[in-house]
């Protein structure tokens, strides 16, 4: 899949328009009459209310809280960003909310909590609880996140579940387990080194194990190498946990013989003299962000063997958490969860593994611009698959079931794949069908009102989109100008701007006009005029003459 | 405005479908393809979160904070129902929640804590804070709502306010500078007892005094009766903020010559001999829930020249929050408000005044079924006056602006006036005109289908909602038997069942009918057994000779 431009300015224009932010509240009763406000408000909610209070399990009924996931976070630990605050983290945790909504029709807010203190943030989000159905908790920086976690597992009836932990460590699982298979080895057996001992690291090693890994057949390195048993430098309670019987102590050590390399780490961090000394048929997902540990084409240039997977939407098999953390809490949502647990999280990896197997829909192939085919290039479903609604929550849901998390059960699971395919707005799917489609057609489309920034402001996303290439009427200079003070001075470069004094074909398109319109009497000189000045007309003559294929 | 009928079953439904609880989330940016979410997620939005971290203030133009106000309770005094608790309240504040949405546009979202102890209660609303642009507390108990606002106040950086204090207070501002203007008197002069020193009253006293009432001349009275300075029994600070020198000791007291008594008590608190016993033109807002401390009817009987408000909707002068909340946030936030002051509040009041001197819309007469003009009857505007959302944020906006709460002034008010105007969703009030129409006109309606539970919910709802008249085609016990089915039982005999066994009009149909078809070759038999057995052809013969107005 190409990777289409994204510059500052698209970000920010992103986030401030149509109105700032990315998510809205809309009521789904009506608001109409008096009558809908005496139902939605005083006197009428005073039922639900009490039906509630009487029995708390009614609240998932009659109010939003069983489809409602708090997305929580204190900023701590931001994407690549570090520790930039509550407030500075407000865009991803908005991000992620409608992350939750576009992929499982999970009504998700964001909470951004002002503390670095556990005990403080814990308290709070505590009190929440009966607001909502799960708590989604988000880039807070380990170890505080692991005490975190842990304790509101604990004190609340919910499930809470941090996700750079969790949901990294499924999507990983679910690709190890196709590479495994792809490769013939077992999981019991394979020997495994994970880079990287926060959040995802630890989770990744811990559900990896969980699904039958050896514990001394995995070594878990840090900045300080690898981490064995008698390491006293830099170590916790959580890496010790993992503290391996080893003589490996670096690294290098580590990766000698091994048959997978899970990393959470940094760019850089495998070199192919690692991949080299790796085992057959070597397994490594270089995960790290935005930038992987080493790249498919240098870990292929020295083993083709290899089975590779990123983080990154531009290589084959990306390790995308949207795979998991929608389809997790919408599972648990619809049995009432009091938790996920790992065996939800071992049926998420699993569905997952499976689907990767099966025939892929055209529609998905079409979007991706390539076939995808069960193999070394495609051991992960791709985010976009329309399979994953009806196929992940039903493994999830039934697993939760057999673990006694459900407070209400499913009893009719057929039905209940029936309502989730039905589930996600189709419009959604149409529309991705016609980006396809025209991203596949490259088309050229001339923008005619050049002289407008709006108009200006498409073109340029319309090329940066990859759709096809676009031409804008205009004066050179003018267009320059207004682009810069739209914040897209550099799309100067990237946009070619047509116009009478700067094409080859106004005489040709002069003649053609004429030819056209002096049967209705009109002169020549106008013509000719016409042609050369009107951008209207100039842009449908270059229509007519296949200069262009499409005219805005 | 005549009151619909709103019963138990009716209430539950509404909360019940399309979905659990009353509103849902939806992106406001587009979430299609590969491209949107490297906008909406990473990578993209790590620029909005590095500009916010610089720059705090941004956070109102890259997130949904300055539009987005949290409804927040811990269900300790919730409506009419007492404390029920964090949970049992969440219908209530879901339904705030989408109040502000439908007259301000204020995106809003519930948020229900699990504790009745202020310090952790503020702890956890204060560590919120970056993620909304102001903070409705709601159904919190006194006095602990007063330790809670308070406090929040002063450590918060955003609006806090306690809407069952403050609304109220304003509303009933609103009204009562009409009423004193109506009745030629000055705030400064006239007594003014206020009846219940909870949330709601203490808020009342205070404002009015705020706008000019003298504190000896307003009189505050609680269970125990007046609060005189020197009382002891049953005090608190609030309470005795407002002891006034006074001899009297009963409410009763206090009533023999008062000007105005605002009553936030209960049903019966107010007596006919103490209307009788106030001064010329008494003004009196009974506005406890649901029933008013004395009936309008009650209090005219014995003073034709009282000038009376209640809390209902099916009175005149109706004192109802609604008419301030969603308003007094949208002012606020327009401006990045740090607070909404006394001033505001007092803006707020002001302009609704204002506005009820007015003449009213076409559309809001239409809606309401009866003329609107200033006067005794209508002192406070409606709470579908389109006007609203233009004209008071305008003036909140403004005072704020002029006492210094404002982070970012607005520079063109009339373009800010303009903008709130456009920002309704048409739909609705087109909507609301549908529905008054087809109100007026009180069709009788046939449903075919009654056999379908769905098509007697619609039949029940279409008369419930003093639309008109529901009659269904089918057997009388399968229809009662259905309604029962759905738990609308009592709907039996509120619906008219037809059919071909009741009418008196069986043999006109069959005539008609054979009349229509014969040329076509069918046979007498067959056409008379399609009028009687055949609903659709039934309810269609009911409405060709008049006997209904419509079909469904």
């Amino acid at each position: 899949m190409s990777k289409s431009r994204v510059t500052r300015e698209d970000a920010l224009a992103f986030h401030l328009e149509p109105t700032p932010g990315k998510f809205e509240i809309q009521a789904t009763v009506p608001m109409t009459t008096q009558r809908d406000l005496s139902l939605a408000y005083s006197p009428g909610v005073a039922v639900p209310c009490e039906e509630i209070a009487s029995n708390p399990e009614l609240a998932y009924d009659y109010t939003n809280k069983g489809n409602l996931v708090a997305v929580i976070s204190n900023g701590t630990a931001v994407l690549g960003l570090g520790n930039i605050g509550a407030l500075g983290s407000k865009p991803v945790m908005e991000g992620k909310a409608v992350l939750f909504k576009r992929f499982a029709d999970v009504n998700s807010i964001d909470i951004e909590l002002d503390t670095e203190d556990p005990d403080a943030f814990c308290n709070a989000v505590r009190l929440m609880g009966p607001t909502f159905g799960g708590i989604n908790l988000e880039d807070i920086k380990a170890p505080e996140c692991f005490i975190i976690e842990q304790r509101l597992k604990e004190e609340m009836d919910i499930p809470v579940f941090h996700d750079d932990q969790h949901g990294t460590a499924v999507i990983c699982a679910a690709g190890l387990l196709n590479a495994l298979h792809l490769s013939g080895k077992k999981i019991e057996d394979v020997r495994i080194v994970v880079n990287g001992a926060g959040a995802a690291g630890i989770a990744c090693i811990e559900l990896i194990k969980s699904m039958g890994a050896r514990h001394d057949n995995c070594i878990l390195c840090d900045t300080k190498g690898a981490i064995y048993q008698g390491r006293t430098e830099g170590m916790n309670q959580w890496k010790s946990a993992h503290a391996a019987k080893t003589d490996a102590r670096t690294l290098e050590d580590a990766m000698i013989g091994a048959d997978v390399f899970l990393g959470v780490s940094v760019k850089g961090a495998v070199t192919p003299d690692m991949v080299l000394s790796m085992a057959d048929n070597p397994v490594i997902f270089a995960m790290a962000n935005p930038d992987p540990e080493i790249t498919p084409e240098d870990a292929h240039a020295v083993r083709v063997d290899a089975i590779v997977a990123t983080g990154r939407s531009d290589y084959p098999n990306q390790v995308n958490n949207v795979l998991g953390f929608p389809y997790l809490f919408r599972g648990a949502l619809d049995i009432h969860a009091r938790g996920i647990n790992d065996e939800m999280k071992i049926a998420c990896a699993q569905a997952l593994a499976d689907l990767a197997r099966e025939d892929v829909p055209d529609e998905v192939a079409i979007a991706y611009g390539r076939k995808l085919t069960f193999g070394r290039d495609y051991i992960i479903p791709t985010p976009f698959d329309p399979r994953l609604i009806h196929r992940i929550p039903t493994a999830v849901a039934r697993a939760g079931m057999e673990t006694g998390v459900a407070r209400r059960p499913i009893v009719d699971m057929d039905g209940y794949e029936a309502s989730l395919k039905s589930r996600m707005d189709p419009t959604a799917s149409i529309l991705r069908g016609i980006h396809a489609r025209a991203k596949a057609a490259q088309s050229t489309v001339v923008f005619a009102e050049g002289d407008d920034p709006r108009v200006l402001r498409a073109a340029v996303l319309y090329q940066r989109s990859g759709l096809g290439r676009a031409l804008v009427v205009g004066r050179e200079s003018d267009v320059k100008a207004k682009l810069e003070a739209e914040g897209l001075g550099d799309a100067v470069r990237e946009l070619r701007v047509v116009n009478a004094a700067n094409t080859d074909h106004l005489d040709t398109y002069k003649t053609f006009l004429y030819e056209r319109l002096q049967r209705k009497g009109q002169d020549r000189q106008d013509i000719h005029r016409l042609a050369s000045r009107d951008r209207h007309v100039f842009a449908a003559l270059m229509l007519a003459h296949g200069h262009a294929d499409g005219m805005v």
